[in-house]
């Protein structure tokens, strides 16, 4: 019998449906790799990315380079990050401001988090803290989102290791949802939410799926995805930029076990990868509480999603979290 | 340079930006049919599906036949639609009470919309609002999603030419989202959202992909998806159990012509299609118009999509609209 379950984070309601998981699929899909020639994320080819604004380590060869994104979704444009009033009520909108940028995570050609060197790792995280300390200061962007595409089927147009970071002039609809609901928690409750929810997973122990001093990874009560996890720090970090130097290997680690488990248990799929973290102007977000979230893309979002904003998840969290913690490295 | 642009209909805003069109892209994905063999929704197999709960023509041999789903996502469990309370205020849920049902658009083994014959086309529209109308009496129910799913990358696990019906006892996130901007509309400017977006359009024409005697089709100002279409009454029906057996075949024929263009102007894509119709406790609901959306999957959801909420459209609905109405049938 199926649940409904909603998620505390965001309040959005899923379907967990076990039943569903036995059906039947006429189908399945495979990717191909079309051109394995020159890529221009390799050592060698920086002459086709534009200028890097970072590059890790300071000092002798790049392991990990910033540049900008040569078909950016938004770009600072002349400055302006003004609303032009529309000539129809229906019809509002404003220029794509903001900023575009790729993240290359080694200059070997890599494909996952899990193929990188642990010291490759580490300063991915070090560019998305540096990257985000540096744009907290650029004028008029609010927001900025990292995340990470692997695999044709998660949307990836590049087969290399890259993640990508948008800034924005505005805090995304996904954030403000979670905004309410840290700060329902803290008004209704006093609590910090997402401190709570882990203490509460970790009572409950069976959605756990590695642990390490400082982070907890587990499977969400109400997991949108199958196999989807969600990692946050022990205690409350409203931002990502207050990671500490002495910090990022840990998350780097965890990350890398749970992304090395997805892979073992399910047979190296597509995955996406996102970062949330507190809004630059934070006055209204003092309660946020920063956290990635891991799915692999294994179940497929269909019509019923796509119309009501109800997700239908056939892996209930409890069994993939069992999954997962069996999946561990030899 | 790319745009923002808020839905009005919704409130949602999406990047339309131009510049991501031109991106390389390393990979092509492939789907293949693995089972070709005995289909469950032929002509002959009716005994591999559950016993119809309605079939048309009401005499004779059936052409369009709706049945419970095998693998339901909800059910009717114990009669009982009520919440127990959770034991952590983190873990939230309800039974998955409900009723799932799948609408078999012919008895030939026919995959798209596109392949129906018009007598097959309008019984399916019929079933629709017969199921709607007849599903409104159930006890708990409050509103009914009728989506359909064609191609694996649609979320489709069989070939065979079918909708499917998901009725539950709460409203869904969407459409409580479109029920606020409908009621918006009205306090602020005593306006019928919906009739006013079609209006709109139809003065500045250049989203307009088709049009009838009632009823119009165009890209949304705001289109999350490439190629997204909106198909509704020039003017406001609350909901799709309204629409009179004579309107049945005026429907089935803009929405096939509508499908029929994005099949030759994208070459037969996977696509998804929804109903979106009047909750029946219609009470908060007065001002709602009914509206399909018709999406084809030419483009993949990415981490910055599930990470924001904010979808990046990388075709204008101003160009795709000309695509589709450079596309009509020869």
């Amino acid at each position: 019998m199926s649940e409904l379950r909603q998620d505390p984070l965001t309040g959005r309601w899923t379907i967990i449906g076990s039943e569903r998981a036995g059906r039947p699929n006429e189908f399945v899909e495979e990717a191909v790799r079309l051109s394995a020639g020159s890529c221009p994320f390799c050592a060698g080819n920086e002459h086709e990315t534009p200028d890097p604004v970072a590059a890790y380590p300071k000092k002798g060869p790049w392991q990990v380079r910033v540049v900008p994104n040569k078909y950016p979704a938004v770009a600072l444009v002349n400055g302006s990050n003004g609303s032009p009033s529309p000539k129809l009520p229906s019809h509002v909108k404003q220029p794509g401001w903001g900023m575009h940028e790729v993240i290359i995570e080694s200059p070997r050609h890599v494909v996952s988090i899990s193929d990188l060197t642990d010291e490759e790792a580490a300063l991915v995280f070090r560019a998305y803290r540096d990257r985000l300390a540096a744009l907290r200061n650029v004028d008029g962007l609010r927001y900025v989102q990292i995340f990470k595409n692997v695999g044709p089927a998660a949307g990836a147009s590049m087969e290399h290791a890259h993640s990508q970071l948008i800034a924005l002039n505005q805090i995304p609809e996904a954030i403000e949802q979670e905004i309410r609901c840290f700060n329902d928690a803290h008004e209704q409750h006093g609590l910090p939410l997402l401190e709570k929810i882990v203490q509460d997973e970790l009572t409950v122990g069976h959605r756990i799926v590695a642990e390490t001093e400082r982070y907890v990874a587990f499977c969400p009560w109400a997991s949108r995805f199958a196999y989807e996890v969600c990692l946050a720090p022990r205690k409350r970090q409203a931002s990502f930029e207050s990671v500490k130097d002495a910090e990022l290997g840990e998350i780097a680690g965890i990350v890398r076990d749970v992304i090395g488990r997805i892979e073992r248990a399910l047979g190296v799929p597509a995955y996406n990868f996102f970062l949330h973290t507190q809004p630059f102007d934070s006055t209204r977000c003092d309660h946020y509480h920063w956290h990635i979230e891991i799915f692999p893309r294994v179940t497929k979002t269909a019509g019923f999603e796509w119309s009501t904003g109800c997700f239908i998840n056939p892996v209930p969290p409890e069994a993939a979290a069992e999954t997962l913690r069996s999946a561990a490295s030899a």
